[in-house]
């Protein structure tokens, strides 16, 4: 299949090198593809050059966010980060139209991206906005109605949503919500690709907030695991 | 031991009959008991009259807040529902200090308590308040300062955390969150004494933002699970 995987992170990254062992065509989008490349430094994550990433992954082809989501077949992943997806998605709403998109952006809000400081006793966390009774997927639905939106992936290290059996063997739960039972269905069809066997249906995309909002718990795992164990860890939902 | 449990709902009858059976005296605070034993209808949960479910459960005496607080040796339960915490337990600040407090109410804002109701695509899931930047464990504790305040308990319902092996034979997570050492190994004492093998100190009490703020999650996973399942499940952490 062609399918379009939107942003040049890490996570990103995880999931293109992943489409690519198991014999998809990866289009990666990025804002500017000759700026993308044109990097010699490592990105603000400590991620190597892209350029230099690229090389090493042939077969996937980076082009703009508007040209890469027009060469997917029906499948785009955002990993476009949470502030700036629904902006960057909207612009390439005619390229995304009939397809579907499964985001699994944090809305992470930036001290260094608002006028308005706060307290952050977590560190490195900030707040989420939109946050409780709104969330990062239903925002992207709203502005994408031509588009199926999935949240999935999110509660998670993106490099471990591609590996699964790298924790606990695999017995651990992902989550899908959205309004459209086709693409929730696709979601779920790529994850068991991926080697996930445990897979919840948590209903309508209104799910996405608890599933964004699992992020600071997330971290609050994280730190009492303590730093050996960075995100690589699961939830399973034991019944 | 003598230990207080605030608050009459369903959670707290729990944790009351639970610490009955575990030889502890147990001290129940109620708003009035007079106008509590006064009731003859089922409260708006569908539980008992308590006072029927107190003529069942000999042992346990149900006092005014102050009064279970201060008969309590050192450690106090907060059943009393979120939105009413903060006010109940400041009035009873006096009695709560120098002991330990652990809370597990999620700070719901319920629609008929608020002048400005908002949508509740959840059905009955109301929006949080604090949350992200702040925590009800954190309110609490600020308001509480000669008091030591350990969120726990709250990422699954009562019912569960005072029988973990109900679920899954056991093999899930309970967490703590505090800023006192000592406080948290008497709370993680107790569920040992509950019967949890798996129990995580995620740290500070600022990690009751992500613990709180995992009820929306409970609650999508409660969705996903299907009505069977009530609230009747656990999430471990898999490493």
């Amino acid at each position: 299949m062609k399918i379009a995987v939107l942003g040049t992170g890490g996570g990103a990254r995880a999931h293109a090198a992943k489409l690519l062992d198991l014999g998809h065509q990866v289009f990666v989008g990025t804002r500017a593809p000759e700026a993308t490349l044109a990097r010699t430094e490592p990105d603000m994550m400590g991620n190597i050059p892209y350029g230099q990433w690229l090389a090493s992954h042939p077969g996937i082809t980076l082009l703009t966010f508007g040209d890469a989501a027009a060469a997917a077949d029906s499948l785009v992943i955002n990993g476009i980060d949470g502030h700036n997806a629904v902006g960057a998605l909207s612009a390439v709403a005619e390229q995304l139209a009939g397809k579907t998109v499964v985001d699994y952006a944090v809305p992470f809000v930036y001290q260094h991206e608002t006028e308005h400081p706060w307290p952050t006793p977590w560190g490195v966390m900030p707040k989420l906005d939109p946050c409780d009774t709104d969330s990062l997927g239903e925002q992207i639905q709203r502005a994408l109605p031509a588009t199926k939106v999935v949240k999935s992936f999110v509660t998670q290290e993106q490099t471990t949503v591609v590996d699964p059996k790298a924790i606990g063997g695999g017995d651990h739960t992902m989550f899908v919500a959205g309004d459209h039972a086709d693409a929730k269905q696709q979601v779920t069809d790529l994850l068991k690709a991926y080697g996930w066997i445990d897979i919840l249906d948590v209903g309508a995309l209104v799910g996405a907030r608890g599933l964004e909002m699992y992020a600071h718990m997330h971290s609050a795992i994280g730190f009492g695991l303590g730093q050996q164990f960075g995100g690589h860890f699961g939830i399973k939902v034991v019944r």
